[in-house]
């Protein structure tokens, strides 16, 4: 695996983050009219575009609104400043899980339209390519004849592992088709990789908080859990988790750099560097969920923690189900050196991954129109957490504070002291209103009083009312 | 589940089994002229469809053939008349599996169209209704907008449930809906059944010799396996079973009961009850794999042991690989009393199976079509084997036994002593013949002087010529 250097910032990212500067400094003020593209373009000696894609930037921020015909202005936020929610505590012993009823129900809140979706990080279909992958996939299984029913057993299909290993320059690293294993979503890659590295009573180090799926999957095989502090904007603290490394108490570590679900947090470069060295060093796999990788809302795309390894320690999991195509269960695995356990793993999960539905999204990426896709989906995603952001700052009571994610969809509230995550989750499905209670993000059912709200669907009047109706529930409880 | 009583053996079928004695006897010689359907019409005193069906099921046990304007023959047979393999000798102690590295050599040689595929248990795509399917598929796809992309969670699409509920009479049953749930194929509801009632370490007790992905699935989860005897014509032996599960020796059971893979064999209803029966007495869950049930090749449609189950001990496992589509993997699990815990692991296995896939295949079953298809599928396997089994009887060095498959399409051939299997099937891939040799049906190891010879592609120059080949191989050995 050969390393890439990741490229510096880019010119109309930087001449956002001072405009955004002065905003945050009070120098624009909320309403403010900016300077006019032509204008800026002679003050900062850019291109009109780079002003442009500047301005585009800062309404994906929430910062600056559009006016036709009258140029960009500072938004004016209601909204009061919030803080971020403070990090769990570590701990000195690992942890059974238990959360597997409640991560049933709430997906079951899924299949009822009347319920306003803010429970579940999953992105809206009107956000996604769907009648164009609908129309491939079609146009495919029309001509496939044989080779559509036929089996297509591990590592999968050689189209799709080709266009996958193609995109790995973006990731800062190289890999070849035969690097990458396909699997039934991300899921199946997590679950495959983490039974290749580790067996029934081992205990695994993760993130807290995490994805309640892999909670489950951790639960399911029987594995204990040390729980690692994520911090809102930087991610897993890497001094505890060395703690926890020196002391060979885990047999695997696994993390989410880019975007953990539900904080949105980004591990730093060079912590990712320190991360793969500390586990390289003590032989410890680590498994690398990278499905929020692709929906970083500034910068550059994150490197993977796997275009640091030398040695073939990381599994670098993902899938298509956060930026295609949920349901068409299209995943994979750079599984490293790790790669004859995972296919075989493979074989007895579910003896290959559908045909047809690989081909399609392979036909999809070798298109191109999946980086013109993804450029629009972060501009609108970055909009929606940015509105939600607000509505939440603005509606709920004083003493709340909200993580400022830096990629993927999902905001972290912290409630105030006295306020029940579980009773507000309760209360609001009453509404109508999913939304997902803290302790099903933790192995020891901390985070009694945070919630995780999605912002996978369009901004609307439906979701706004909803993120009301949350802010005025929270409120009564809060007295 | 409310139990129907089953049909009994058709008229059609009592008539073709008395041609079929008086050829068996003697009385009909190869080569000789059958009555015209007039005349037998009148003799045995049934319709003239009776008796055509009669000629068209004996046609399919390759006893009959017809000559277009001539009428039927009994079939010049050269072969001579070989006698059936013997089963394993039962075990007091219980085996770890080790066969993961030859499957993966097995299921690779897939991949190679210049390889002639008798070494896996796959149907042929031009037996299949590969167009039909996929053109459901296309159009689906073509109109599903969102509904295509997004997630189906468990218990899977209603409408696949609904369709596969509706076709439980035909397994001597009823079921509903809800006591459906999808999988991604066979082998994921096999391993979710498992996982829901054992542990790592646990012995289960199986046929041997068994489907080779089920010994690598038991092995990958660190199951210990009781090898139970399975007859060639009658599957697995109850009185050895009753041993082991009177002695609380197993956790679980696996079976096939229709047409087990490798053997064909059929358990008999009775055997079937008193599995139920002892199993239900011993609180011990059965995993049935039914996977070949549609595939018989005489009489009724075999019950499931489900039908059998008063208590919600027997999770019942299929999928339509064997009949519509290997690389749609849409499989499913009745798992009685064990739902919630199947839908659980569904979650962590793969969240929820792929919708569109899903929903071709519940349009396929809700046309009707798919019973005309089964029909027509079962006389073409029937014959497949017929003549494999003809070519075996005729090439194979004196001393070898065959099975006589009363459904799926296997051959269970047992070589001369002192042939080995495992040098025969690296001898036979060089001459670029795919065949399975039988260690890899037992987790001992067993079956030294067996292969498997899958019979799922149309009889050709190319299967017959492989055949003579494997025959030569096998005798060169046998000196």
């Amino acid at each position: 695996m050969i390393q890439v250097t990741t490229k510096s910032p880019l010119l109309y990212e930087a001449l956002a983050d001072r405009v955004a500067e002065k905003i945050a400094s009070g120098h624009l003020r909320p309403g403010a009219r900016l300077w006019s593209v032509r204008q800026l373009s002679r003050l900062e000696n850019v291109s009109a575009a780079t002003v442009v894609q500047a301005y585009v930037l800062l309404e994906g921020r929430g910062l600056v609104e559009a006016r036709p015909q009258s140029g960009h202005f500072v938004r004016a936020s209601r909204a009061p400043v919030l803080l971020e929610p403070r990090p769990a505590r570590p701990v000195a012993v690992p942890s059974r899980v238990g959360v597997a009823d409640r991560v049933t129900r709430l997906y079951r809140a899924l299949r009822d339209p009347h319920v306003v979706p803010l429970g579940t990080a999953v992105v809206a279909p009107e956000l996604l390519p769907t009648d164009k992958l609908n129309h491939i996939l079609a146009r495919i299984a029309r001509g496939a004849g044989g080779v559509g029913v036929a089996y297509d057993p591990p590592p999968g299909a050689p189209a799709l592992r080709r266009a996958i290993a193609r995109r790995a320059p973006g990731w800062g690293m190289l890999a070849s088709p035969d690097d990458v294993v396909t699997t039934v979503g991300c899921m199946e890659a997590m679950h495959i990789s983490l039974r290749a590295v580790v067996k029934a009573g081992d205990a695994v180090a993760v993130e807290t908080p995490a994805y309640y799926g892999l909670l489950q999957l951790l639960e399911s095989l029987e594995l204990r859990v040390f729980e690692i502090p994520a911090h809102a904007r930087t991610g897993m603290d890497l001094d505890d988790l060395e703690r926890v490394v020196r002391a060979r108490a885990v047999k695997a570590v696994m993390a989410v750099p880019s975007f953990n679900n539900p904080l949105g947090s980004r591990m730093p470069d060079e912590a990712r560097e320190r991360l793969v060295a500390m586990l390289t060093a003590a032989d410890i796999p680590l498994i690398e969920d990278d499905i929020y990788g692709d929906l970083f809302f500034e910068g550059d795309r994150p490197r993977t923690a796997k275009s640091f390894d030398t040695k073939g320690i990381v599994l670098t999991c993902s899938s298509f189900s956060k930026t295609l195509a949920p349901g068409y269960r299209v995943g994979y695995v750079l599984p490293g050196r790790y790669r004859e356990r995972v296919e075989q793993l493979k074989f007895v999960h579910t003896v290959g991954s559908p045909t047809l539905t690989q081909l399609a999204v392979a036909e999809l990426l070798d298109s191109g129109g999946y980086d013109h896709h993804l450029r629009a989906l972060r501009k609108k995603l970055a909009a929606n957490v940015a509105r939600t952001s607000e509505a939440i700052c603005t509606h709920f009571p004083p003493g709340t504070r909200i993580s400022r994610p830096q990629g993927g969809f999902t905001l972290w509230v912290e409630l105030p002291p006295g306020v029940s995550a579980l009773d507000l989750e309760a209360r609001a499905l009453e509404h109508g209103i999913s939304v997902a209670a803290g302790p099903i993000f933790s192995a020891k059912r901390r985070f009694s009083s945070n919630i995780r709200v999605a912002c996978g669907y369009p901004w609307s009047d439906v979701i706004e009312r909803a993120v009301v109706t949350l802010g005025r529930l929270a409120g009564a409880q809060a007295g």
